[in-house]
């Protein structure tokens, strides 16, 4: 196989991967969902379909329609510095908050301690308070309307986890999570029951009661999604709708996900200017290595992991379709869209330090309201 | 086989239990300390057989002689109204705090919600506020020295449970509880966790650090203390030692366990005298039926509930052995020792209700200090 047909397979792999992914967990593409939405409302991870597919997200658009509230629920895991991969969730959060989203971000230190991805759970609190709170304010959330906790300085989360795993089989859990990923009694009751409080803790009374809510996920997390939604019907809650993201891919393969614990994979919100440069001009494109075969094949964007940077950062839709067709046809090189990339990028980056240094106020982002309705 | 054949049967076969339980579980009986023990220092459960084995229980008895503190741990589930067989217990624990123990009490509602006993959780916490911790200051535990906390009231237990969850392996707790017993993610963690938490918090830097720390249990309750010793030296703590208490048998049944969720085996520290005596005059005794054998051939005091609540609960020593003898004889009637036993609990549980009614102060008994070193 040639260059050129290897970066074709890429594309191709991808596409077949998210297809059956979603026909496979039961969920539906964006298709019918983009239609409908007014171009008002439309928000660029739906445009640049870095949104993929969901289960049951019509309640939401409906909410959405009436300019009414609803909730989005989602977890971080503190073990690293965040990076562009995280920042594109942030963005997508942020866009569903313009929307009408009130927003609860559980920092899950115990997930992070538990896994082996940190070796305490002080460090992965620290990650959480000096790293990724002041990098959320950075992004521009509305204090009114975004909830943030560390789990284990929230602890009343516990007690409503042992609350709702009467709710839950061992049976369930281990068919839905396999065996192997749940070797110790924390990993089962994580897995089984605190990411469940997380999500469904906004439809207890102390919140409101019952809700619509919206977990955007990857599509390796579905599982969990299944689960609480089984298992909110069990508890008179309404079950959460799912939105599935796109990952951003790593810089080295369109095919893995960008990675924290993987330096070389990753860009991370505190690199340097220089940093970025070096990783935008050794990362895997689209195009092939002969100009003369470019010049006459063109690339292909969809297995560039330069491309994917632009897809999600780039301001201008008119531009990001200029460079797409352009670099398809092999009239833009791949030095000129890794010089556009490292500005784009490096702009982002920058203006995210910069807003981080200056973040202030963390205290009126923390969810401190205690849990008491697990005693009912 | 005639009555009193049957009542002989009755004493071999809880002889032999209890023996091979302490055999099977590597358990030493109390001869030893029994024999070490200064007169000044015996005290009533020793003496009265009502301790019947131990586990390591060596060193606590060194700092008892040098008159140095220990810490004892004993959790009791908030379900129903305190019986009889929950007073030997505290008794026990008093007994122990004389002796130089610092004792804590976990008020486990989340255990009494995740195995069905209550519920709600709410339940659970009034019966630990309103009946459970009057009565505990009514038996007289110094404020000082006596930390009581309800579960649920007392979070931070649970991130310190999450933390020692990555010592502990699912295929240990299967194997010492087994698969039917841990049918939820809340029950695989209570078992495999919390209830673990509970036994080594007090060793934690918070509470001073690691130290000797003892914990009376009914037999049944054995798998928990292996556990709990493996996972201490995991973490660099004291393995607990272990005292195993004889159970207070049901009034029906010598063989059974006196049971607050089946009112006609127990005396619950509620009753009212009238009750009292309607339920030992109802009760199993260690005497056959007809008088004349009675005479003839004597009682059998070991396989007697009514005998063994005076074994409990007769003040004098010398008392009892007169008792013991002259019922062994056939020269104590049923209905004489029924009469002893009436007066004697009556007092004992009347006793108990004047003081319930006066216990002040529940504030200093509760515990405040939030665990924090599970961050470490």
């Amino acid at each position: 196989m040639n260059e050129y047909q290897e970066k074709i397979a890429i594309k191709k792999r991808l596409a077949i991967y998210y297809r059956d992914q979603s026909v496979k967990n039961g969920l539906t593409d964006m298709r019918r969902i983009k239609a409908y939405l007014p171009d008002d409302l439309m928000f660029r991870q739906l445009k640049r379909d870095l949104v993929i597919a969901h289960l049951d997200f019509e309640p939401i658009l409906e909410l959405i329609a009436d300019k009414k509230e609803f909730v989005v629920v989602s977890g971080l895991n503190p073990s690293s510095t965040l990076h562009l991969g995280h920042q594109i969730l942030f963005d997508l959060l942020l866009s569903l908050q313009k929307l009408g989203g009130r927003i609860y971000i559980p920092l899950t230190n115990d997930e992070s301690y538990i896994d082996g991805k940190v070796q305490t759970m002080g460090e992965s609190k620290r990650v959480a308070y000096e790293e990724i709170l002041p990098s959320i304010i950075a992004f521009g959330f509305d204090p009114k309307r975004t909830h943030i906790y560390v789990d284990t300085e929230y602890p009343t989360l516990y007690p409503f986890a042992m609350r709702l795993s009467k709710y839950v089989s061992m049976a369930e859990v281990e068919s839905l999570f396999g065996k192997e990923s749940l070797v110790t009694p924390g990993q089962i009751f994580y897995r089984g029951c605190v990411q469940l409080a997380e999500i469904l803790m906004p439809q207890l009374p102390e919140f409101g009661g019952p809700k619509h809510t919206l977990i955007p996920v990857g599509i390796d997390q579905h599982p969990y999604i299944l689960l609480a939604r089984d298992v909110a019907k069990r508890m008179g809650m309404v079950p959460p709708s799912e939105l599935v993201m796109r990952f951003l891919p790593s810089l080295k393969d369109p095919e893995q996900k960008m990675s924290g614990s993987k330096p070389e994979t990753a860009i991370y919100l505190s690199d340097t200017s220089e940093v970025i440069g070096k990783k935008i001009a050794s990362a895997f494109t689209g195009a092939v290595s002969s100009l003369e075969e470019h010049r006459k094949f063109g690339a292909v964007p969809e297995a560039c992991s330069v491309f994917a940077l632009l897809s999600a950062y780039l301001e201008s839709d008119r531009e990001l379709q200029d460079l797409y067709s352009r670099y398809t046809k092999g009239e833009l090189l791949t030095k000129e869209l890794k010089e556009i990339a490292k500005r784009c990028i490096t702009s982002v980056v920058f203006s995210h330090q910069q807003k981080k240094i200056a973040a202030q106020d963390k205290e009126v982002y923390l969810l401190t309201r205690p849990i008491q309705s697990y005693l009912d």
